[in-house]
């Protein structure tokens, strides 16, 4: 479970692994479903334009080029050339402007794809990974409510994980925003680049910060660290943020969309959801509410869904398409499930039955057994070499699959669970396995340890 | 549904054509595991050398770099580049040669991913497409019985799928090796690209080339088009190819095998499964039984699903891995599905109910009702806005949504059916839709029209 991907950067799971992975997508799938988000996929590829739009991140992107490319193909500075696309909100926001004519708004949408980021691979990061990705985007206009529903929507899917305990860290660019401005602030973003350091570097040189690079007051530094400090399970937040003493609609405005944010949250998935005033999603083009994710006693880790309202995820001409938005960490998560062991497979296989053959002449027969079998919706396999009974069971065994199947030459059937060695009379028309053996499962190994 | 690409060779869907790829993938993959297949993803790129072992594709090839590449990494002559696979194949098979002490042999497996050829696009060829494997691997051999095994599972999978009839035709690279040699033509792979003109420019045009280019009498380019020009349902092949009065070893081998295929393929895929003589199967490097698959009616489409026998799909050491495989061109079929319209999706969303709101304060014991119905597994979206219920039932009717459900302030539910009209009392901790209308159905369309 530990094994070093031969490409750096790049994981690869064994089959007992990929079938967490696959429990992990199956169950995040359902969830989404269940609170009406279809599902799309965008090309893996953008142009190297529209990838730059937002700026700053052109390092870590792969850009492409044929291995014989000709004269005149798009070369290194074409922002038409290909790349491939680091997350997945770009390549939506694309797909909305393009198929806007065809799709309805609120458009709900969740989308399940591997992302790619060129850069130097280090701990929890990989070149190649998967996200997770949940969005609603309205047609103008947005209402709030989305961002509420969204936060409820990511605990109820995080929850059904086979993880620990999280915590969907929340808090508000608008309460944010206008605090800076109430006390005097204006360089929003750079006061946020700031903050974003607090975990990092603690709050004595976030201060240093604050004064020597945007000329607060210590005053200032010591209101905007303040107000960072703030962390509460409820909507008491509010009043510690009144308490500062600072007036400004915009963070009225703030104050009132995250209290709508906790307070249903609270109601719906107590203690999972925190306001938590330090959260700054670095330089990311969010408007209002920001989340972030962090699993309890794995900190460190980073954020495993991240997240937030943008004013204008898209637009096409004068229109605009408000979005609110939520993506996962897949990769990040299954690394963390496998090498913290917190479940396992039951076996690494899908079948449930290996269909013995007595004979080299009994394939087709033993082939008619699986299909009945099969029709119930019961993985089989049958044995491709009539070798001693003891051989074809030992193949069962070293793949984990628990049941073998004999049929006698007068025709009559047994079936023997290898683990307890029980034999019985079974009629392929009929027999089914126990429910727990039917598919693989997933299932919690020991106690999640703290780290 | 006949939209095109904003970038040429990158198809992308509309959510409800989506659902479309998305039953075919899900009907795949329960076919797969049925069969004791079991998943495995690997990485999307390989180094530009281990994508070039097997020579001449190197055109169609997208090689990656880092948009801000420094200096002295991977250059254009590097074959440690990395380039985004092509294929499955070749992915499996290093998977399989680095993963070997960890896996089970024979080793099952089937695999989804998209791949990417570089190529200018053409009618039925993209330049991102989805490919679905399955493969099984032995541990120096693999017995025979698993190529009669691969057609059958295809056999099913294709036949669980909306699509019109197909057929799987199976030819022996043995038997045509064999018979080749027979009438004392050694160039098998010269005379196989040849023959595998057949279709294209005819029977005269194919004996011209076996003449000019391989040196072949008159008498041998007959005898090798008599030999293209067998196909069969069932075994008569067999004499057939006897009659024609070649003796070889190889050639037995080869009839007995395809024999073997045929036989219970008729028996289990009734006229599904031809022997067809002369499939070629290029330049590829199969060593015994050769697959393909056309759709009656769409023939002119090409093969959706191809594959075959390899000895050695790849090696370690002195260690070989023989296996046999089949390819489905995912993408390549969703598309006709589409453009044919042989199915359509019942709804573009999963959602199956929407709770309307009374007021705005009703949202939160809406979410109530929601939580109890999709506890049930019943897909529900809430209202984000208490608007009059005729734009709240608009919203619904956009995106198909069958049942809307209203509360009442003195707590009462009734449910509507808006398709009908039909509005009833309704248990949110009960009430169940009718089984169809539960998830989106992807049903025939008008029968299949013939081109």
């Amino acid at each position: 479970m530990a094994r070093k991907a031969s490409l750096s950067g790049f994981p690869e799971w064994l089959p007992q692994e990929r079938l967490v992975e696959l429990h992990v997508l199956d169950v995040l799938r359902r969830t989404f479903e269940l609170h009406g988000f279809t599902n799309i996929e965008t090309r893996a590829v953008e142009t190297v334009g529209q990838l730059l739009r937002k700026g700053e991140i052109d390092k870590e992107v792969y850009a492409l080029s044929r291995l014989q490319a000709e004269e005149g193909e798009a070369g290194r500075e074409d922002p038409n050339r290909l790349a491939l696309h680091f997350d997945l909100t770009v390549p939506f926001a694309r797909y909305v402007v393009e198929n806007a004519g065809h799709l309805s708004f609120p458009f709900r949408r969740y989308q399940i794809q591997k992302v790619w980021r060129g850069e130097r691979p280090q701990e929890g990061r990989a070149r190649e990974f998967t996200q997770a990705d949940i969005d609603v985007v309205g047609d103008g206009e947005l209402p709030f409510r989305y961002d509420v529903e969204l936060a409820l929507v990511i605990a109820e899917a995080l929850g059904a994980l086979p993880i620990p305990d999280f915590r969907i860290r929340v808090n508000n660019r608008k309460l944010a925003e206008g605090f800076y401005r109430g006390i005097g602030l204006t360089d929003t973003a750079g006061v946020l680049r700031s903050i974003d350091k607090l975990e990092k570097i603690g709050a004595e040189r976030v201060a240093e910060l604050l004064r020597d690079e945007l000329g607060a007051t210590d005053e200032q530094a010591q209101a905007a660290l303040a107000l960072a400090s703030i962390r509460t399970e409820d909507t008491s937040f509010v009043e510690q943020v009144r308490a500062l003493g600072v007036r400004e609609d915009l963070l009225e405005e703030g104050l009132a969309e995250l209290a709508e944010v906790i307070a249903e949250a609270g109601r719906r998935a107590p203690g999972r959801v925190l306001a938590d005033l330090s959260i700054a999603r670095g330089l990311d083009y969010y408007t209002g509410t920001v989340y972030e994710t962090v699993l309890v006693g794995h900190e460190q880790l980073g954020s495993i869904c991240s997240g937030g309202r943008y004013d204008a995820l898209a637009s096409k001409g004068s229109r605009t398409f408000p979005g609110v938005g939520l993506s996962i960490g897949v990769t990040r998560l299954v690394s963390r499930i496998l090498s913290q062991g917190f479940v396992e497979a039951s076996r690494s296989v899908p079948t449930a039955v290996l269909v013995t053959l007595t004979d080299d002449g009994s394939w087709s027969a033993a082939q008619d057994v699986a299909a009945q079998l099969r029709a119930r919706g019961i993985s089989v396999e049958v044995a491709a070499k009539a070798e001693k009974f003891g051989k074809q069971i030992k193949y069962a065994d070293r793949r984990g699959i628990p049941f073998v199947w004999f049929t006698s030459e007068d025709g009559t059937h047994e079936v023997k669970d290898i683990r307890s060695g029980d034999q019985v009379p079974a009629d392929p028309a009929a027999w089914m396995p126990p429910a727990e053996d039917l598919a693989p499962q997933v299932r919690a190994a020991a106690p999640a340890p703290a780290e």
